[in-house]
């Protein structure tokens, strides 16, 4: 399903030897039309990979053709070189399709700082072109993993279309727009306006709002391309609701394979002032080792809540905080709320809600717990 | 020695109770005079620990006689119960020493959100009391521990004066003007302006820059008095650069003893715009947990230091960012630079520098690695 859920769409995975295990490292996603539009939004750190680079500008051209995506090396901080080689990836793929290279996206993912062995994945092009398939998507989400533990796909299907997408993503998280490499594919009959609004309104809410482990990658990319395959035109809130329902679907599962975790923490922020504020206070909580290491701890350390919300710039009074851990009010006014024995933490998901008690305004931000098992995974070798 | 080397102070330490296992845990120093000048720096965090609120109102009173600290609890997030709690303890002080209570200055460090066990704090005041002496420094220090696995002391003597100190501090140790429990004293006779100055001037340099964990404490005090008992006045640049002296010693102490850390890495930031430039990706760097599991894995990853400049608002181009670790210019012009393999990380201090080419201002943040045993200290109890 994944990408080649909506017509108009081929894809393929294949193992072009990138990664030296041997394991699926190139997937390639075609639109074959009849519209070839689409909208994207990338990392917001300032040192952006090549594949960043080239496919910012492939999306003002306002036509994508297709989609190829590696593992096994992110290209980012490789220089000119990396650069050239991200560009003659695109040719490679234009010049199999009969396409303009300014149509073809571009995505890396892996170590940065190394040189993408060329002599493999330029045949590799050749070979995913081969093999493209309406029955592809599943392949091409396996061929974009790293040290992901399952691929990733979510399909929403309305009334005679269809948002599909796949995605990539188990650390590095953290929002910066996008915060991995999402391709998500509809044939809606949709213009490239359309397209951008709805996937900058859906990955504000979703993927801007999963933080694992607060490191943003050079490497983050969403994109979402159109067929019109369906030769339908849904209304604006209805298509945008099944982008973003497609979105919050890959984002949980982002979050439910992040590198060791052991418990999903859904942070949800109430009675804010404003949203901006919500957000910031969620980040924070999201971010603040000690708490993430008492919840790996299933203990419902809420002092340490406390101690995040108050670095932040937010409206609140600290006298009239209260915070919830699954239920339980462990903090009520500043200060100890019910019995924090009461805490029921056995199961892998945790729910915190903090009410800053100073407005109406609501944001809920998808972390996890801090373990041993992530600094191994990012200590035992480099990724 | 401690804060007992320098003239007109008595302190002592004490094991009142308060922690279950019968360690020291309340400690008083005290200010003989004849001078009583002090200043104060105290944690931004906005969620303030009751022993802070109060003697930020006791700063304000312009003379401090004495400072009582207890570990085993750090009364926040406590309520009105909790401020109560706080003005008994200085009232007791001020009792057992014939002095106001609005002169005693009160530390508390431990666990945030239970209230600390009163009955075995007062009568611990007036055991204190009577043990007071010019030799009490080290008791003192000894005292203030909580998870920290040496008490930390440091002392500079000039010409006929002298500033000394203790700290405390292993976790929660992040940036928000101090970040931990400090007590400088100093037979200088300086007034309480020369004191605020110099502190400040002091912390912002040596305190501010320790982040061991990116965790910022509800109860971070640094109070600095001054007896006047040498009967000198130092030039203010000379005390100046001796308190600075003192609070970068004990400020390496604390990274040093950082929880669970196998590595103490110094980032130092070189070319920057602006000096806030250089704290800023000095700090996103420091921060940054996969950096921190790579260097634990003793791994030169220079793409995750690129990768979180990339997240400031510093001025850099990424291709004139340049990355040396332990002086292997691994990262030349946003790219691959030297040989990877030449950098030897075998030993427990790190040294990234990261050149931003933008300048010639310069900042050094301190932190430490990510390890497993950070996760099972902050994670196996509540502290």
């Amino acid at each position: 399903m994944s990408v080649t859920a909506a017509k108009g769409f081929t894809a393929a995975g294949i193992a072009a030897g990138i990664k030296e295990n041997g394991n699926p490292d190139l997937a390639l996603v075609v639109n074959n039309g009849p519209r070839r539009a689409a909208a994207g939004v990338f990392t917001s750190n300032r040192v952006k990979a090549a594949p960043v680079l080239w496919s910012e500008q492939v999306l003002k051209s306002g036509q994508v053709s297709a989609v190829v995506l590696n593992s096994g090396g992110a290209n980012a901080c490789t220089g000119p070189k990396g650069f050239q080689d991200t560009h003659a990836t695109a040719e490679k793929v234009a010049e199999v399709l009969g396409r303009g290279a300014i149509e073809v996206a571009v995505c890396s993912t892996g170590l940065i700082g190394v040189l993408l062995p060329m002599d493999k994945l330029l045949p590799g092009v050749e070979t995913a072109a081969a093999q493209l398939s309406e029955h592809g998507g599943e392949k091409a989400a396996i061929a974009i993993k790293t040290t992901d533990t399952v691929h990733k796909t979510a399909v929403v299907s309305k009334d005679g279309w269809t948002v599909g997408g796949m995605a990539k993503g188990a650390g590095m998280l953290a929002p910066g727009l996008a915060t991995m490499l999402v391709v998500l594919t509809t044939d809606a009959a949709v213009d490239n306006d359309t397209l951008d609004r709805a996937l900058r309104a859906a990955t504000k809410v979703t993927f801007d709002r999963v933080d694992s482990d607060g490191c943003m990658s050079t490497n983050d990319t969403v994109l979402l391309l159109a067929s019109g395959a369906a030769e339908v035109t849904p209304e604006y809130d209805e298509f945008a609701e099944a982008v973003r329902a497609v979105c919050d679907d890959l984002g949980q599962q982002l979050i439910r394979d992040a590198e060791g975790a052991s418990k999903d923490i859904k942070v949800e922020v109430v009675n804010a002032a404003t949203e901006d504020d919500a957000v910031e206070v969620g980040r924070s909580i999201a971010r603040n080792n000690l708490l993430k290491c008492a919840i790996h701890g299933e203990d419902p350390n809420w002092g340490r809540v406390l101690s995040a919300i108050g670095t932040t710039k937010a409206a609140f009074e600290p006298d009239r905080l209260n915070v919830a851990i699954n239920g339980v009010w462990v903090c009520k006014n500043g200060g100890v709320g019910e019995d924090r024995e009461k805490v029921d933490m056995r199961y892998r998901e945790v729910h915190i809600v903090a009410d800053l008690a100073a407005g109406s305004e609501t944001a809920t931000i998808w972390t996890n717990d801090l373990t041993a098992d992530y600094v191994h995974e990012n200590s035992a070798y480099s990724s």
